[in-house]
């Protein structure tokens, strides 16, 4: 270690993504990879198409093999001066591979990198997207009929189940994956202002469009319409369907972390944190820190989308604005999505203390019910006003709204032979469980072949 | 206009919209109309379910009618004790149709109106997205081989066509078209909690599932797997689409902004507009105001991202944060829209001065193609050093690239017979024309149904 | 009512400011007449100096009170084409009054009163801040010595008070507002391009500094060192200052949110909003409303402080885009500040269930100190076995942490005679009711002249 | 090197930081230092109010020195589980030192150490300001006198001076300046739930304010009023400050960019940047990636600002959202800073450029001034139209406004002797000299102590 040491970024501050697949899969190395890898393709693709000789992509290839080993460090203090890594990176490679990037600019190589960066972070991504709607599906099945309490702005409201909870849940998570799989990842190759006039001026018959093929080809990414130096439609795509993802675990979290509260008590993650100065602490960590990214993750996506509008050819500073919100939310997708299959995997619930929750307003969380019931025999009004004279006899009386309805009511009012059963939260449930399993037919969509 | 008028805002501070289609389908009339819209499909949804009778519908009908006279302050100020307009609307609406809203909550309706409006808005953007790249299509066409200096980091790199640029500009257009239409706007109807438990209370053997087709039916709008409460994927997907638009138009305004500077001169907009204190100017402001719009919508996406993350079964807060973001979303959208097809259709296009001002580097501009063309006969290392010299030769003795490579090469060592053509801009256009031609292929694709 | 009204807002989609004091100072015909203001304090400055007669003054002043009274519609219309109101504003003007805005350029009019309209809005909003701190002081002083359960990662930490709670919420309203009070908000005059040369050209000898002054006297704002057109630094001041007038409020409003939820109920808004589908709800509307402003705020001021980077001595499109969010801002914060005042003097306090919450967990929040007062006897790694075993029992058993202890503990270790004390929650508050006396002290700081 | 070096960020993707002092003062080695800096500081407060012995200090100071040398990646992994990296790091301290960290939480040191870590930014930050201050006072003096176009909306306005736009750029370095070096930098001390109770368990009769003031003398930080765990206002003014700093050098940059253009040329980096495509474009690298740091920042703010709304006495994710945002706006500001004081410095200016584009409108840069001075003789609103039509004259017949301004005069009509004068756009700038002088005298502030 030097004292070039001193600057690494090693995960220490930000727990929601060391460690994961998505971390190595956004390194620095894994550019450096994925910038060799795009020199590479090209230098193959143009040898296909006769630019060069194959004994110069042998040069380009043992070139980039012996830059990969040499680390990233020295690349980012000269990218300084050039205002990206492109430039020092063709400037090594090209002592020993002089036919290297040939008729390419450097953002051709370091969006293509990016697409690279993108593609494979996409799959861990996806995988632990599936991981977490298994684990969900499962929890919804299970607990398909067990009620709970349904909050709305922090109140009980009507009873609800934890299975259309846990099902919604699976449904962001579909969703998440359906948009980060529909973005298209499509190779750059345009050359200094996306004319492609450079390979041109090599070899004056080239086919630029099998050249581009030909490139994508190599990597298994998309084949763009135009070059899309300042058309940033894959960036922005990534962006909201990045953003979405840690959106839709945020949902997840932000539940489970109300659930936990001490007072509530309804569920609880496997492997709860402990704590530095309380040892009978168990917090809700990877909720917590999902919740986190799902904070920052919308900025981030504001900031890509803010770099649509860029001027000319190239821009000063819109491009060089998304590199690092687009890994970042690379990371906050991926680690989301890490802690969220670990949670949903983990997940305690606990139905009985569901069940004593509901309980806790005395049967007021089914105050909408009897008031529909109330209605053909007393009228609509009527109703409203005895079950709000009822509910203010519970908080008032401390009874419960069994009682405080037979109080209100008189002898042979009303039909209410019913009256416990219409009172059991449990019963009252609608179509969550119909819901539950109407959501639970839906499969995720095949992923996206680039 | 009595003293809440002093509240009122007309559009005085955004011009990006005012008078705009966009901003008559947004304003509070329009969901005033919106909400009475849907409790009106719903109590037809319900009677056609044998929830209510046809005299219930009526009787909401003119309600309706009657409360869409009364305008939106009252509305506005009775919304604050509840939090939302619906709770006072519904309220109003009960006095003379009792059974208005049955089984319903008010995010219901607000959320279901909020498609409705997003649904008509996006009738209007998308025919102003038409507009433009129907304009654009034109531009690229005409200036399909007209040169013009590509520029990169503020600099000329090589040169490039207007019409490559007129295309990826449509290109974008027609991306922000496509994400904007994909977008699946559903009604919503779940009642208290999701569960749609009310209606059941309501008639005990009611099919909840042809309830809400109904309603959807009723609407134009699609049926949705799920209550969406707390499941916001149609906002977090207008929130992309949107801020889309708006940063597609960006890239057009910006380059148009360049374009227009006094000293580059080689686009103006049809109606330029002026100065208060200078006659002479004429400003471009219709790309500043998209321009503008560019910088806001970023932002306010971000905002209705981060209400993905929603606790319980409605959230206190990250709900009431959607509505200012998201309309004002539709608003840029679609003032942008407005803006940029009057900008598409009226652009002023030199050709004369784009020519004039690829000559102003004295054919540094092709500097890149002297290098390949001198590469095969003195190697390519040696060709880069002599274009180096040859381009500090330029700027130092002011002569132009062709007579500095004819001072640093002897007679006899070179081939450059056809150097004047070499050297000419004009020709050294890559596949620029092809490229514009291919962009121009693509077709809009289909409207969304919904 | 003509069709135009189709557009305009009242509030609707806005609970958190319509009705507020706030709204009235920043609707558009505040805007108008601060715009008018300018122009008239402009006039009479440039009397002052001998530039226009006092003739002319009377003349804009007629002008200026005649346009009030025509309202902004058709301004906001007319500045579509300029990118300002302020041009047609001034074309109206002249018709009267020929000698109005001599000089002067729309970014001056602009600006000047986007000020005042901050100064007039600063004014209210300063205002209901101090009615929430005092509200919150007395809270503090009344529950000083309140015990409740201090929480951390939503899990019981250690006691707290709740005196100590409303304290910190009042140290953050106190700091809102010497943020807010802080920022100077200048005039703006510097012409066309910040040179104010038309002055001198219009009489050669002006002293434009006593101009400036002069203006500034007029209108009760700060002078200006240099014409800041693109010099954004009172904006971004009030964009930091009013992000974090909703974010302090904002925190109180999260609180008040986790402590109303049903289970825990420990305050309760003094006026909860009803709902429209369940009558016995009683929701904490106020704080949900803080909190929606609070998610939306600091995504406003991020569009401000982007604007920093203005080009030139006119932007276009950074200075177009700071309007809306500028405007909301300041609304945001003065519909919390009017929120969040009713909410702290209304709230109620139920100390009895935030003693019967703190003792929810068995004793074990206290388990940090037992830990500590065991550490001498029996050493620091022992004492945290000991209590990690004890807490387990707390869990498995069902039993109190004082029995588990006794049962973890030999008879004779250990000196536990105080242990009923030592488990007592409410005593183990630490410097809680010194913390509260201590920032009770603080008194507001003076207002800003400006 | 071994695997988990895939994920180390060196600098890579962060041209606007890379080798910057920032950098380094904001690593992990850095972040590990300060936690441990500030654990050694805690036990030495403690020691001097006798909660433990000056040997266990030693013991503190012997194990965090030992523990600084194993670097940041085990405890960045570790870290997953609690959920921040205090927690494994007393872990590991504890085995060799187990006094340490008495009474506190995790919060308390990784607050601590963003404080301290903020407080060594700040210090180069502010000195690569100052570095900046004083290259631009010698710009504007230097050229307070050089006359130029000044440009609104993207058009010529009025003249301008360099020096006037020099001084300007550096009154908002020095707003910058005062912003950031006006945060306060408390130490943050309150244990497990912000009541200091745990000091007390362990001694009890400890002076807890005594123990803050001498934690934060150790530190060189400040003594914070109550525990701010949940009150953030440092990190929300930290936010503002380093969100103003890099707006401020964005405003720069962003006319850096504007007068580098190819076509305007009047200013260009001492150090243009290559390019990988083009040798002989010398790109404004500096610039653009200041502007890219001014397009970033914002959205990090927001992020922090939004944090403020932090539940409980410690949130489940507005904490922890804070530190990647923080320290990327310590980093972005920290480059900006070191790359704005390198183009400052290193800034070319083309006097003569600047005057040839001044002529490049025939003269209509000077309209605004002959308006005034045809006023007097043919009223303002004939002056007006007098020049609107030799304003189209010049545009449409190439001639010069003073030629056209002759024809449209009959002989007699106007004393124009000093037409040649009048046209003259280098003796209309106005107040700009006097405005330069005058923003001169400022002189930056002190620094703050903490």
């Amino acid at each position: 270690m030097n004292s070039d040491d001193l600057t690494f970024d090693t995960g220490l501050l930000a727990p929601i993504w060391a460690g994961s697949p998505a971390e190595a899969a956004t390194g620095d190395l894994a550019f450096l990879r994925a910038m060799l890898d795009a020199e590479v393709a090209l230098a193959r693709a143009q040898a296909a198409e006769g630019l060069i000789s194959a004994g110069a992509v042998k040069d380009v290839t043992t070139a980039a093999d012996a830059l990969a080993r040499e680390g990233t460090r020295t690349l980012a203090l000269l990218a300084r001066s050039g205002g990206n890594p492109v430039i020092p990176l063709v400037k090594a490679l090209t002592k020993h591979a002089p036919e290297v990037h040939l008729g390419a600019t450097s953002q051709d190589i370091m969006d293509t990198a990016f697409m690279l960066v993108a593609a494979r972070t996409r799959a861990v991504v996806t995988a632990d997207l599936d991981r977490t709607a298994v684990a969900l599906a499962r929890l919804a099945a299970a607990h398909r009929d067990t009620p709970m309490a349904g909050r709305t702005l922090t109140q009980h409201a009507v009873p609800t189940t934890f299975g259309l909870k846990a099902a919604g849940w699976r449904e962001l998570v579909l969703d998440a994956r359906d948009r980060l799989n529909a973005v298209v990842l499509p190779v750059q190759l345009g050359g200094a202002a996306g004319t492609m006039a450079a390979f041109e001026a090599l070899v004056p018959r080239v086919d630029e469009r099998r050249l581009l093929a030909g490139f994508a080809a190599q990597l298994g990414l998309a084949e763009p319409r135009l070059p899309w130096h300042t058309l940033r439609t894959p960036v922005a795509d990534l962006a909201a369907a990045l953003a979405f993802v840690t959106g839709a675990l945020g949902k997840m979290a932000a539940d489970v972390l109300v659930l936990s509260r001490t007072e509530i008590a309804e569920v609880a993650e496997g492997t709860g944190g402990g704590s530095s100065a309380l040892p009978h602490k168990r917090n809700p960590v990877g909720a917590t820190l999902i919740a986190a990214s799902a904070r920052s993750a919308p900025a981030l996506a504001a900031v890509l989308f803010g770099s649509l509008a860029a001027e000319d050819e190239r821009p000063s500073g819109a491009w060089h604005a998304e590199w690092s919100p687009l890994r970042d939310l690379l990371r906050h997708a991926g680690g989301s999505a890490a802690h969220a299959a670990v949670l949903a995997e983990g997940l305690r619930v606990d139905a009985g203390r569901m069940r004593a929750n509901l309980d806790l307003t005395g049967g007021l969380i089914v105050a909408e019910r009897l008031t529909a019931v109330l209605t053909p025999a007393i009228g609509r009004r009527e109703a409203r006003h005895l079950m709000e004279r009822a509910s203010l006899r519970v908080a008032a009386d401390g009874i419960s709204l069994r009682q405080a309805v037979l109080r209100e009511t008189g002898p042979g009012d009303l039909d209410l032979t019913d009256l416990d059963e219409l009172c059991d939260p449990a019963t009252y449930l609608g179509s969550a469980a119909a819901l539950t399993d109407q959501a639970l037919t839906r499969r995720p969509a095949g992923d996206h072949d680039a």
